[in-house]
């Protein structure tokens, strides 16, 4: 991964060398803190060892009953589908993967009626086996296999804890079972069995993904000039707290839409804490330019932008034209033309003194995705650590998790109450 | 379509019935100035028009050769794709729609690969007939059809202006062609022609699309207590002010994805303007409370949340289980899953005193859809007004656009020197 801090020297607001310098020092004292909790493997630091604590063989040896599988079905939410959906989305391949993980009753019917039921791999991820949206809907797609007469045991395979629900029944019908390790939020899974199962399905290297987020990992130390990720998480901070507020990441590939989503998480859930934390927003280049980039050039100066693209790609020629005014166009090709405008977005925003940084991998290959999703990880534990929140945690989403069941009359939840006493100013 | 602001009038910030009727002034005359603008069919103001001057039968004429179409591709980028991918998003229907909208070469060529292009109908969108991206994508699908011995002749049309390349194209090779409508900014066009040809091939309702936006219009009234649009365009501008400076907008619905990408495009492009505009954020319900919910309830106090729904859906049954701990879910629906969750994360926000408002419409159907758009469409009218800016325009997108051409050897423009004399600062 490389991360390109030029532009943020002359922005508003904007940081000088010498403000990213006495950064550095605080920096030093992060990189200590994370270490030590790395050599623990501590609650959440444990993530980023995860490209030696990965075992690619387990993973290959859980999903090998699938290797005939058409497509491959994976019902979680959150992090427990958002890395798998990231690494799949980025690599493609033959072997189609969905990802069930909303319960939105129609669009599960959709999806069902579309799939090779008897064909498709279902893999159910919760690491607690409690999840009431990932348990819902594996009931649901549990009984419409059962409706097709497809045997679900012989198609479905869970990755979860050492105990609960997911992990008794993959005792009771012997299904495959993947262990969520431990120590490891979901958010930052995505290099561990949680992420990759579905990538092992449809034949990627998960060794080079690993690698890859080795060498990332390799280049964390006590200054941000010397770490990518570092660099990116430590100037994310400086500029959040100078007001930019916002954070918009905007991949200059599709096949990168799922990585902006993922890195949304990653960023809201484990920063958004105590009133703090930059808000993240998607946007995808070269398509967001018509309708994302006036504002963030004329809008409030309270956000940076980072602009991610891998510096080669698979190119497809333009085809040389008559058209009146385009034979510019022709002869150049589809890469150079993203490029071009990847390039002059970044001078835009710069030259309206718009704060934005440029991240950018080699490829978007197995290598360059494990580099990206680690370096991005390690960025997140850094800010986290500047910002001193307990970014491992999740505790604002629990309330809502209450009143929901409380509301479905799965116990008594005061939270519950607070639903129905809603104060209602409707307008029809 | 309803707005319920209930949840603003004790949040932080928040809007008191006192500030609301004070408000209520300012909406009364900037309605007034929008119907007159309306009435004089000014630009910009005459898309509040559309559901009268959109005549259905001209677009169902013009896609009436591409009827046992199998796929339907649209070539445009921005405001000439979004409209049309939101409604047939949220439609859905037998005929698959794709939307080539970036130039991304590897995600163009698989697109090009997996379609059927001798069943495919395309449909090339740009109003000036020189849209970089969308002529250069036009250019390579032709040539792959010619490749495929597929005469292109047949199977494109094209919604254009009344002059430039694809005007002269279509008379030349008598394809179908569309108008765009004048004064209608293409993040105000999903009403006409631009959005509605695609639902048409997929044989949608157009008369009921029209029919909910009329409804919509028909609500439009000097107070903001009377109108559900103005009255969500008006909170939205007053929290704004107040400090909530991002507006999260969260569908509960897979069908409104798009939606939000849509309404992130109108919001930013309309009002980020001058230093000032919300900034928009896409989220979707259910997911996203296991991603964004965290920060938004424990976060700043700088965002507005905005939570859609259908009060009705197709449902479908939660199986009954033996499961642990889940015994509360079987016997209910996923839908009722989905609304406790909806319930729960605005309970949830209120209860931190976080600003957000609830929008709904009776179902995702044609007349929904039209309702919905319309409507967001005369709030953020009504929202420029108020702000004092040029809602209609988008100067800022202009420096970037020539800078890539002058990249691409499309001519002299000073802001190419720009990106090449940019500031580095890498680290890798």
């Amino acid at each position: 991964m490389y991360v390109d801090l030029g532009n943020v020297l002359d922005s508003t607001p904007g940081l000088s060398r010498e403000q990213l310098e006495r950064l550095d020092d605080r920096v030093a004292d992060a990189h200590e803190r994370i270490e030590a909790g790395r050599a623990d493997a501590e609650h959440g630091y444990a993530a980023l060892n995860l490209p030696e604590t990965t075992d690619p063989d387990e993973i290959r040896a859980a999903v090998e009953p699938f290797g005939d599988a058409e497509a491959v079905l994976t019902v979680g939410i959150g992090g427990s589908a958002l890395g798998a959906a990231t690494v799949s989305e980025a690599l493609g391949g033959d072997v189609d993967a969905y990802f069930l993980d909303n319960v939105d009753p129609e669009d599960t019917t959709r999806l069902l009626d579309s799939l090779p039921l008897d064909s498709t791999a279902v893999n159910v991820v919760s690491r607690s086996g409690t999840t009431a949206e990932t348990l819902a809907n594996f009931l649901v797609v549990r009984e419409a296999m059962e409706s097709a007469d497809v045997d679900w045991t012989e198609q479905t395979f869970v990755t979860t804890g050492d105990e609960g629900n997911l992990r008794q029944l993959a005792e009771k019908h012997d299904l495959p079972a993947l262990k969520v390790p431990d120590g490891v939020p979901g958010r930052f899974s995505a290099l561990s069995t949680v992420g990759l199962a579905c990538a092992a399905i449809q034949g990627h290297d998960l060794d080079a993904i690993l690698a890859g987020a080795a060498d990332e990992a390799d280049k964390l130390s006590g200054s941000l000039f010397d770490s990518p990720a570092y660099a990116y998480g430590a100037a994310s901070y400086a500029l959040d707290r100078r007001g930019a507020t916002v954070n918009a990441m905007m991949p200059y590939a599709e096949s990168l839409e799922y990585f902006a989503e993922w890195f949304a998480q990653l960023w809201a859930e484990s920063l958004g804490k105590e009133g703090v934390g930059q808000t993240p927003a998607r946007a995808l280049g070269a398509t967001d330019q018509h309708s994302q980039l006036q504002l963030y050039r004329a809008g409030r100066h309270d956000k940076l932008v980072t602009l991610v693209r891998p510096r080669e790609r698979e190119d497809r020629p333009i085809p040389e034209t008559e058209l009146e005014g385009l034979s510019y166009l022709g002869g150049s090709t589809l890469g150079e033309l993203l490029d071009a405008e990847f390039e002059a977005t970044e001078a835009s925003l710069a030259a309206a003194g718009q704060p934005n940084i440029r991240v950018e991998i080699d490829r978007v290959d197995e290598r360059g995705v494990g580099e990206l999703l680690y370096g991005m990880e390690a960025a997140c534990v850094l800010y986290g650590e500047l910002e001193n929140v307990s970014t491992f945690t999740q505790p604002a989403v629990e309330w809502g998790k209450r009143a929901a069941r409380g509301l479905l009359g799965g116990g008594d939840f005061e939270e519950a109450d607070a639903v129905s006493d809603k104060t209602r100013l409707e307008i029809e």
